[in-house]
């Protein structure tokens, strides 16, 4: 899924291949993430990651076939992190305070902004042909707050008025421009009001206060 | 306002210094807009601007000259555009709407993403020094936006419980992470979602058909 045609996939590799390829992923999303993808070079990865120059070739031949993996993993992460169950599948309001509340409260966060969406802001003008594994991500990732909308107005908590696919586009939105906007201002009070202005969009639509989710628990 | 101390400020330079100077900073802006700031290098500066490169070193000493130079161009033209008096200051929901109608058609915008967001995206991690010139362009932004609201309350057009400030950074990110969601997608459709639902919200404090603002013009 996330190599070229020269680069070995997971599944071609022995279990200590595996392991190697692993640790050079997450070592290369950690430094993009706190450097950007420019900064981050071979000598730095290799020295973070303690592999040989060959291995890291080996697994990773080209810039576009490791920034593919640092992109998929950073999805994995993000993704599995909103679907955990404390979050309900967001099919209530307090679920979406509690996601609101993290990301305000996770200082590196709003520092350094979304894993996912500083890199997409950074690659996004750059010739690497990543496209494709950056717009699947985040389409997932909208999905989740849209089935949550959805399902919100199945169990009669918010109205057949509102409009999932929209709120959805609202929500991330809100995300991204109030992280990258928390960046510039070395403040996270963007972020905080541009998620609580969200929320209390959706809260209009509620038709009882068993929106909040506490009651149904 | 744009120079280190070793690039001659504007101010500084004759007539024709200063059409020279514009006419780099305008190509520096164009480049740095399609391709990013690390796609674009000197030469490539030079062909555009019809300039040579001792002109280009006279001018911008350092890229990091160059980009505050670029960053207050396109701030000036961003702020400059808001302002335009058929915005009438954002004191009415029609003029965000009107606001928000031509973003979303703009198809240059979502192809490449908002000028001066996608500049902030992609030198926010480097080790440029352009934070304060970054932030306060951002800044004067969302006053516009605060005040507008603010203008609307004082008119009585919306409810006295809205918060301007707040709103303001919904507004600004949901354009901010509309864009760049807009960018990844390859469709206009996640900003025109963003928008029109922060633009919903803004209405839910609506105190009668004339926060519009149609029948007060």
């Amino acid at each position: 899924m996330v190599t070229t045609t020269a680069a070995p996939a997971p599944h071609e590799l022995t279990s200590k291949g595996r392991a190697t390829r692993a640790r050079i992923v997450e070592h290369a999303a950690e430094l993009i993430y706190a450097k950007g993808v420019h900064a981050t070079n071979n000598e730095q990865l290799r020295r973070a990651a303690g592999v040989s120059g060959s291995q890291l070739n080996h697994y990773f031949p080209t810039k576009e076939s490791l920034v593919l993996a640092v992109i998929a993993w950073q999805a994995e992460r993000v993704l599995t992190f909103h679907r955990d169950e404390r979050f309900t599948g967001f099919d209530n309001l307090e679920a979406l305070r509690e996601w609101a509340d993290f990301y305000v409260g996770y200082e590196r966060a709003y520092q350094e902004g979304c894993t996912l969406g500083s890199l997409a802001s950074e690659i996004i003008k750059t010739d690497l042909d990543v496209h494709d594994e950056l717009a699947s991500a985040f389409d997932q990732w909208r999905g989740i707050f849209r089935e949550g909308i959805e399902r919100m107005q199945r169990l009669g908590r918010i109205s057949a008025e509102a409009n999932p696919a929209q709120l959805a586009h609202l929500f991330l939105a809100a995300f991204q421009g109030g992280m990258l906007l928390a960046q510039v201002a070395r403040d996270i009070a963007p972020l905080k009001d541009a998620l609580q202005a969200a929320i209390d969009h959706l809260q209009t639509f509620a038709t009882s206060p068993d929106a909040d989710g506490v009651q149904a628990r």
